[in-house]
């Protein structure tokens, strides 16, 4: 027991694991080349795949084994409990099935990467933390889209549903313009209805980008305090 | 009279209002879902909107009877006029006649929300109040707009009559030009007349885009020094 | 001598320039809505131009005057310079000649607004005043464009002349690429030859975009120094 | 001896380099012009080419004579070392034989501007000295990078083989997508299999540029500390 226990907190542990991670982002990244995929080459991919499953299934009982005779706290850290979900799900009978959800809980193993080099686990950390600084800030830019959207969807989705057909579409709509890709395209739509329709974009732009920036600048200044 | 003025300085009654600002922007936004509308639904609907019609106008009769025997103290808060007017209108026979109207005046009703939660409304203030510092560096960019809008009216109206029809139009394309939104487009349309007007083009975003930096900096010294 | 000497400081003399700089762009402005021009109107707003010359020919001779007997304290103002140039220029044959030319030469003279508020004078001698700062990056910047518009050049000006003609429009095409306007639609044209030229266009986006962060990360930190 | 020293490191043997740069760029820059270019101007450039590269063999002769008798301290400097280079890589036989690779050899020498002006050194310094302060949030783009091209290529790939052909290609893909340039074409045509896709775009474009703005941060950051 105690050999497990050196072994689980070695590094030796930890460079297995990580390399086992790289090798599985490797055969992800080749499996989204189909020019030089086959089906021999696949099944041999599917079966490192099931090794690679195999390898962090012997992974999560290591570190099971190493926490007795309380092996609950392996589940208090938030990464444990993401990895053996990853491993749960992959067993049950719906991961075989549906080849997606399968290639899907493969890809997210990649993810594990984070919690393996300490300054990755920091900025994501940072970045995480900087949301609550822009909770508020993001609840006023929903108001606003909320109401430009309804108000968008009542003038224009008669004439150009494509951009307008329901709230939802006038919503990504109005995220399309206030990332400023082509929002001259909905606008002269819009305008051939009457050109005063170009004040509701423009002041869209405008107040968009605006809170936009503001948004920016409280992560900037959130940053800075720390 | 005591029991309102308790009662509207309760959490209840703000709670009360703000479920009922929540009711309502949820019935506008499945309005704007023609996919699950009916005329039944909409007959309710049209009912539900009434019936938080009579609660605001009742809210406002609470709020004005709190404050007896001083009623006009209720005006002297911006927000306050701001739901008597909305109130107003919609009882005028107008916005019964035209159903955009209506429409409108719910839709603004749900801005109620920024006063409803104060971590909201401060956002507001200080977004507002960051204006004032842009106020000067705006009028330069008007000014920039104004030069560069009646050049280009001048020079190109003739050959590209959809960008520079008149200065309303030039100003709009120079507002395009300025988000980088296909902005070659109408400078390779310009350069069809000759090559050299590129810098026309070039000009304007490099000084368009250098003075809309300094706006954002305006913008952001001014909350640093907050 | 002492009455104009007076009236030349005055703030009613101020007030009457301002006046007749606003009088000639609102003239300016009105004339950039074809819709709205008819011969008559024009043959009215030719007049104003003429009498709003003179009258700025009326203000330079007050000026120069309230100098006596050092008149040319007048010419060490830029501004004055300016305005001394453009009333010279007004005057010569070759603007009544070129209608186009004594347009430009009206379109300038809303420039002066600047001068006559301190605070845009002020702005805009702080946007003057950050130009130096960026000086060497903008030399890099230079050198960027310079190598990666020869190499453009050279590899694509057969393939895709409309984009790559010459060293010149190579610039312009780069220019547009940092400006990030529909850069894809190049390279897509370019990877027609060979798909490993999209490494051309994503190396320059990732190199240009950093320099001019950084150039204006430089106008940030030179603003906050001030 | 003491002659080669005294004349390496004096301020007319560096007008000279830059002198003799400055000519090679002008060179390079009417090269670029077809219009301007014939046989005998084609002969006589390349002549001149061949002149350039004499006198920056002489130079490095001299600066290497100017450090006898401890030769080698020439190679310690990065920027002698890439001159020495571009000089053996001209004189080999296969420089002569494709002309583009002789173009880029003399293209690259005008790098060594940036040398030349101590300024533009300190810049190119600074710009890459902020490097390794990007390197984790880099890395960091990279899995996200990853994790989305993997699974914009299982979904979009047979639908839309355009953008998402292979791994290689969803990876350009959502570097143009990040750059906000066009994405909606790309998730329209997504779009069209399911609008739920909507999420996969609207989500990347949200974390990318999150991650992008701090990726900046970090750079401005790293230069206020400095
Ligand atoms: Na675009
Ligand atoms: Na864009």
């Amino acid at each position: 027991m105690n050999a497990i226990r050196q072994f689980a907190a070695s590094k030796l542990f930890d460079r297995i694991i990580i390399g086992l991670i790289l090798f599985t982002a490797a055969l992800i990244g080749v499996e989204a080349f189909p020019q030089w995929m086959n089906p021999t080459l696949e099944h041999w991919f599917n079966l490192a795949h099931k090794a690679v499953l195999a390898a962090f299934i012997i992974e999560a009982a290591i570190k099971l084994l190493a926490r007795m005779p309380r092996p609950w706290e392996y589940f208090k850290s938030g990464w444990n409990c993401f990895d053996f979900t990853l491993i749960v799900l992959s067993l049950l009978p719906i991961a075989a099935e549906f080849a997606m959800l399968g290639r899907v809980l493969r890809l997210l193993r990649v993810l594990r990467l984070i919690n393996a080099y300490p300054e990755l686990r920091l900025i994501v950390e940072t970045l995480l933390r900087s949301i609550p600084s822009m909770f508020h800030i993001t609840i006023l830019m929903g108001l606003l889209f909320f109401i430009y959207a309804v108000l968008g969807f009542h003038l224009f989705h008669e004439h150009d549903p494509t951009h307008w057909r329901d709230l939802s579409y006038a919503v990504l709509t109005l995220f399309r313009i206030v990332t400023l890709e082509d929002w001259t395209d909905v606008m002269y739509k819009a305008m051939e209805l009457s050109p005063f329709y170009a004040a509701y974009f423009v002041s869209f732009v405008i107040i968009g980008t605006f809170v936009v920036i503001n948004l920016f600048i409280a992560v900037v200044i959130n940053n800075l305090d720390e």
